[in-house]
């Protein structure tokens, strides 16, 4: 049998609702919704702030980066910086901003995911700490501190 | 200063390097890639076998669910099982894989995100631990137990 979340408050009965347009995770999907974006912000992870950087390392065209580097601007995961090196015209560079950068955690679990179900050697990358050496990936944790696993969920309306 | 990871081993320097098709992340993107298949999955999290449910749920249409579930079939996210009511035919239900299961943190990442930041009312539902109440998200950790932040990161060649 498969484990699965349980329904509370007005959430329950599962058949008395659907989740709509208003569905945090459909959202989120639409607004990412591309390869490139995720791509993307990969490399913004990875330390790329130039154009010329996002164009090479997440191997997009110059047409397909500009367009989404500029919606991520828009929908404000990234923001531009202007900088002037010495005898340079100003120029901008890409950063993460808070929004942008509280995302790690979806590319950290693609990236666990992937590694554990995609691939024979264990990907070709892991992340680790640097503090102590061990491998880093989400984990699904409460506010409290306890680990949690999907049987040990509710899902509830928001006060 | 936007904070990123530090590359080591053979990733360092990150120009000499890219991350190319067998990335884990690209390599998830490219798997679940559609809208449909994120929001198929949510409604498998949310407890959906049965093909009717499945579409009403995540309001899809007949023939996009159905390519969609046969999609996650076939990459072995779900599995179908034969079952059969009281006096009618056999028939099949979908039912999440250990590989399908483990996508949860990614699913609650979304979640996490979208709640956060693209609504102002903390997004529609939430994830409550069930034993003491708290709200459940993915946090980064080690394996020896050790709450990570980006900063504490080294992404490594896997051994």
């Amino acid at each position: 049998m498969t484990t699965t979340l349980r329904m509370t408050g007005k959430l329950d009965p599962r058949d008395s609702w659907t989740a709509g347009a208003g569905c945090s995770i459909a959202k989120s999907v639409e607004l990412l919704s591309t390869r490139s974006a995720f791509l993307l912000m990969r490399e913004a992870f990875y330390g790329a702030t130039r154009f010329e950087e996002f164009v090479r390392r997440a191997e997009l065209t110059d047409a397909t980066a500009s367009t989404r580097l500029h919606e991520l601007v828009e929908h404000g995961l990234l923001e531009l910086e202007p900088y002037q090196e010495p005898g340079q015209r100003t120029r901008h560079r890409y950063l993460l901003t808070e929004k942008g950068a509280d995302l790690f955690p979806v590319i950290v679990s693609l990236m666990q995911w992937g590694n554990r179900w995609l691939s024979d050697t264990g990907g070709p990358a892991e992340l680790l700490h640097r503090g102590c050496g061990a491998t880093v990936g989400t984990e699904l944790r409460c506010e409290h501190g306890h680990t949690v696993e999907l049987a040990d969920l509710d899902l509830a309306p928001t006060p």
